[in-house]
């Protein structure tokens, strides 16, 4: 049974990203994506392995506001941030109350629109993957939505050496629970702390 | 010139200590106590590098929730939740709004109740201790008042893998700001993360 993992990186005080993500600051106020992203965008190299763990999944899972943050206008045109040939290479299941066809793109991605909430987009992810994991993408309510039903079995954080002061939070409404970690790893410009989710 | 270090435990999601402490319950509601300081109380001899560090230091400040919780009731005759011989074997400067006398423990350690504020106590605290550190040694609020005035140099996190839910945090109030990663250990309690202040 395919299990499932999410993947996020985050500010010493746990913010996901800035306030007011919207479509020409998709991260927010502030230097959110400079600053937690900067293990895989300025140091890619020395941080290859988790790099290559955030996308190596059977298929993905992603809130509406992470694949198209045009803050309530949905645009059916919108074909997300990743260009022609996103890196997801295989299911991309949109969580969205907005109903629409499959959006086919090159290199493999298939977005799909689910409008049958958590549960849908998981059981659909899950037959998609087969033997490999299902990742939950993002962003905040979505990872929160599926740590808060006990969905996940892996949580891989990313800390950053950044205090952001205001943002989107990770676990936020979340009831309290263990995790044991399972492996630290330690680069300049982040913390890599892997866990399964249970004590 | 004495350098100024703030030693602290906090849970996954960012928090110190559970809501509404009080006398009968020092960490507040819920499992922060057991969680959170797993790594010293149960763990010791694992986690004795860091254990030793964080009262190695030539003077200490704490806030007076930390010296007596007794929630707005103030008590001149508590005389803290050490025993007749407290862990700091130094100097111990006390936030607070009321004037007491010294309070001379057994094994050299002496609360001073400092009415100034933060200013005030750590110009006392860095006299005191000479050549050695200052300990910031909590709780939040007094943590986050030194690191929200830039007071502070070192930061020390033992990152507990559990999600507490509730409570008071660390970081609560402060501006934005980066630190540097010096040294990151991981035992199956903790994850220990030492940063000086500063990108």
């Amino acid at each position: 049974m395919s299990k499932v993992f999410c993947d996020i990186s985050t500010s010493l005080d746990g913010y996901v990203t800035g306030l007011n993500q919207r479509l020409d600051a998709p991260f927010g106020d502030g230097p959110a994506r400079a600053e937690l992203h900067r293990w895989a965008l300025e140091a890619a190299e020395e941080n290859a392995v988790e790099r290559e763990r955030v996308i190596d999944a059977g298929a993905f899972i992603m809130g509406r506001n992470m694949f198209d943050p045009h803050r309530g206008a949905w645009d059916p045109e919108w074909t997300g941030w990743w260009g022609a040939e996103p890196p997801y290479h295989g299911p991309v299941f949109v969580l969205t109350h907005h109903e629409r066809d499959d959006l086919v793109m090159d290199g493999g991605t298939t977005f799909h629109f689910v409008t049958g909430g958590i549960t849908e987009a998981l059981d659909r992810a899950k037959a998609a993957a087969g033997d490999r994991w299902v990742s939950i993408a993002g962003g905040a309510s979505t990872a929160n939505q599926y740590l808060g039903a006990g969905l996940v079995d892996e949580l891989r954080l990313h800390i950053a050496p950044y205090v952001l002061g205001a943002g989107e939070r990770l676990f936020t409404g979340v009831r309290p629970f263990g995790l044991t970690p399972v492996e630290v790893r330690h680069t300049a410009a982040t913390t890599h702390v892997r866990y399964v989710i249970g004590s």
